[in-house]
C-alpha cells in the first residue's frame, strides 16, 4: 500500500479511513435488503438507511428529510442544476467561473437545452464578490451556483453574503435557486446550511475519509428532479440506495465535520491554520516561489482561505514537472484538480489575472486531518531541493 | 441479520456476496488514491481500476474501452438516454412500455426538452415484438430502448431481432441508437453484447451479489455524454471513480455471469430452469392461481422467460396482502419491482390485457444462485396455507 505520510493531495481524495469503511461494510452486509422492498428484508435495510440519514442530518445541522444520498459530489451538483430543465420557460443561470468541472463543464449541455449561461469571474484574490453575482442576475435567472471553497486556490467564497444579496435583489419576485458546492468545505471549514437563501449544497464522502462514489445533496425544500426512475430518495435521486456509502459518509461526517459539537475536528482545524501559516512563511523563503493568489502571502488574508489548500507557483518549473519530481521522491501533490487532469489548461487560474509563467508553474498543496507538521516541513525541504536542481 | 433462506425477491436485490464485498473493500483501501491524480498514489489506483475494468470486459466478451463504470443500473440507463439531448435537432425516441422506471419515468423530462416519446406495448405474452418496434420507428427516431428481461414478468425480449430489424429498417439512414437494459439479464441468461446493432447496455452490480450503488454502461462506441464534469470514464461518466464498486462488480461478474466459460454459472442456470418448471407446475396445482402472462403455464413457453422470475396472481388476495402475509412467516416476495414500490398501480401489467382481478392480486417470485429447491417447495406450502386462510 502506498504510504500517505507525504501525501499532500487531500483535495483530490483523502486516504481511506479504514475503520469507517470496514464498519460501514459490515453494516451494509448485515442490512442487505433493497431499502425499497416492503418485506422485512427491505424494511430492515430502510431502517438502517434512515439511521444513517438521521445522523448525517444531525451533524450537518439540518432535518433528515433535507438529506439526499447520491453517488458523489458530481451527481449532487448535477441533480441541483438539472432541475431547472423541467421548467416550462427557459431563462438564464449564473455560475462563478471557478466552479468545479461538475458544474462548469455542464455549460454546453445546459446551453443545448436552450438556457443562457452567465459566468462571473472572481477578483484577483480568487474570491467572487457578492455584488458581482447580484449584478449578473437577470430577471430570467433561475439558478445561481457558487462553491463554498475553491478546490484549486482554497479561496473561501462569500456564500452567506451571496445568499443574502440574491434575496435582496429578487425581493417580491421568484428567487433564483441558490446552490453551493460544499465538496471542499465540509470537514474543512465551519458551515451553516440553514442560512436563509441557501437552497441546496453538494457534498462528497471521499474527501473526508469516506468511500469514493458517495455524496449528499442537501435540499432546503423539495425539488422536481430532472433525473427520474424508481423514485428513491424522495424522487430526487432514483436508483437502489447505497447503504454502505450512506453509512460510511455518516460516520465520516460524525468524525470529521467541523462544528461546535465536534471539539476534536474544531481543534484540528485551528491547528491546521497554524501549520499552514508556517508553511506559507516557509514557501515565501523559497527563492522565486509566488503564492497564488498573491494576497495569500499576506498573513492578514489567512481567514479568506481554507487552511487545507495552498496554491503556489515556481516560475521556471512547469507544474507537471514539479508534480512528477516530487512524486519520484514519494511526495504527492497536484496541479489543479484531479477532476481536471484530463483537460488542458488551468481555467480557474485563467480567471485570476496571473501571468502565464505563474499559471504554468502553479501547483496545489492540500492537507488533511492526518497531515503531520513534520511531513509539511519535509515537503518544504524537498521543494527547496527541487528548486535548486532547476535553478 | 435477516436470513435469506426464504428470500424470493432476488430481482429487487441479491443478498450480498460477503466474500466479494470484503475482498473488494480491502482492494479499494489498498489502492486509496484518486485514479485521476497523476502522482503514484493516483496511478496506483488507476491501475487497480483498469485491472477491474479489464476483467469485467473479458467476462462480458467486450473490449475494456467499452466498459464505463457507473453508480448503478439507473445511472447507466440515464447516461445512454440523455446523450440524445446534445443533438442539435430534436426528434423522437421509442421505448417499450415495460421498461424499468429508470427509463419509463424519464419520459416527462425528455418531453420537457422537446422530444417526442413513442411507447410500444408488448403482446399478451409480455413480449415486445421486433416488428412493433420497427413499426414505431420514425424518420426522426434517435433512440430506441428495449430491456433484455422484464423485471416483473421475466419475459425475455427479442433484443437481437430488434437490433437486426432496426438496422434493416434504417439502412442508408442514420441508425437510431439502440440501448438495452440488461439489469435483469446479466448473470441470469446468456448475453451477446457484440451482436451487430447493439449500441449500449446497462448493468447493476447488486442484482448479482455486488454492492448497491454500482453499475456498468456498456458502450459499443464513444458517445457525447450529456452529463459532464471532471471527464472520468472517457468523459462519459464524470465523478471520482468508485474503485470498491468497480472491483466488486468485476468479481461478481467473474463468479456469476452466465457464459460458456463459466461452467458453474451455466450449470446453475440449467438447474434453475428445472426448479422453476417444477415451481410453475406446483403453482398450477394451487386452486385459483393464475400464471402471468397466461402462457407461462404452458411448459413449451419456458424458453421465452427468465427462469429466475415468475409472476402469478391469486385472485381475491391483493398482492400487498400476500406479500405481507408471507413476510410475517419469513418468506420475502414482492409485488412488482422495488423501484416501483413508491408508485401506485402496475404499469407493466397494465400493458398486458389482464383483468383487474389478476393485476390486483399479482405477485413476483424471483430466485438467485443460492436459492434452494427445498426453499421453493416450502414457499409453495406457505402459499397453499395462505390461500386456504383467505378462501
Amino acid at each position: 500500500m502506498i504510504s500517505s505520510e507525504h501525501y499532500f493531495d487531500w483535495a483530490a481524495t483523502a486516504p481511506s479511513d479504514q475503520e469507517i469503511l470496514n464498519r460501514a461494510l459490515a453494516y451494509s452486509i448485515e442490512h442487505w435488503g433493497n431499502p425499497s422492498s416492503i418485506h422485512h428484508a427491505g424494511t430492515d435495510a430502510k431502517q438502517a438507511l434512515e439511521n444513517a440519514r438521521n445522523r448525517a442530518a444531525q451533524v450537518l445541522g439540518v432535518k433528515p428529510q433535507n438529506i439526499i444520498f447520491t453517488s458523489g459530489g458530481t451527481e449532487s451538483n448535477h441533480l441541483a442544476l438539472l432541475s431547472i430543465l423541467n421548467r416550462p420557460q427557459k431563462g438564464s443561470i449564473v455560475l462563478s467561473s471557478i466552479e468545479h468541472p461538475a458544474l462548469r463543464e455542464m455549460i454546453s449541455s445546459i446551453q443545448n437545452c436552450g438556457w443562457k449561461v452567465i459566468k462571473v469571474d472572481p477578483e484577483k484574490n480568487g474570491i467572487v464578490s457578492a455584488q458581482s453575482i447580484a449584478d449578473a442576475i437577470q430577471d430570467d435567472t433561475a439558478f445561481v451556483s457558487v462553491m463554498a471553497v475553491n478546490n484549486e486556490t482554497g479561496a473561501i467564497q462569500p456564500i452567506y453574503d451571496i445568499a443574502k444579496i440574491i434575496r435582496e435583489k429578487t425581493k417580491g419576485k421568484r428567487k433564483p435557486f441558490f446552490h453551493i458546492d460544499c465538496v471542499q468545505a465540509a470537514g474543512k471549514i465551519p458551515l451553516n446550511l440553514e442560512f436563509p437563501g441557501i437552497d441546496s449544497a453538494a457534498f462528497s464522502a471521499h474527501k473526508i475519509g469516506g468511500p469514493r462514489g458517495t455524496g449528499i445533496l442537501y435540499l432546503a425544500k423539495e425539488m422536481n428532479s430532472f433525473l427520474k426512475g424508481g423514485g428513491q430518495e424522495k424522487n430526487i435521486r432514483s436508483g437502489t440506495e447505497n447503504l454502505f456509502g450512506a453509512e460510511a459518509f455518516s460516520l465520516s461526517l460524525e468524525k470529521y465535520f467541523i462544528s461546535e459539537q465536534n471539539s476534536c475536528a474544531k481543534k484540528r482545524f485551528e491547528q491546521q491554520k497554524k501549520f499552514t501559516a508556517e508553511f506559507i512563511e516557509e514557501l515565501k523563503n523559497i527563492k522565486g516561489c509566488i503564492l497564488i493568489p498573491h494576497c495569500r502571502a499576506d498573513s492578514e488574508s489567512a481567514d479568506l482561505f481554507s487552511p487545507w489548500i495552498v496554491q503556489a507557483a515556481f516560475p521556471g518549473i512547469p507544474g507537471q514537472v514539479m508534480e512528477r519530481a516530487l512524486s519520484e521522491k514519494g511526495f504527492y501533490i497536484s496541479t489543479g484538480s484531479a477532476c481536471s487532469s484530463s483537460h488542458k489548461g488551468r481555467p480557474v487560474l485563467d480567471t485570476m489575472q496571473l501571468s502565464s509563467k505563474e499559471k504554468e508553474s502553479a501547483v496545489r498543496f492540500s492537507f488533511g486531518f492526518s497531515t503531520k507538521k513534520e511531513s509539511m516541513e519535509e515537503l518544504i525541504e524537498e521543494l527547496k531541493n527541487i528548486c535548486k536542481t532547476f535553478s
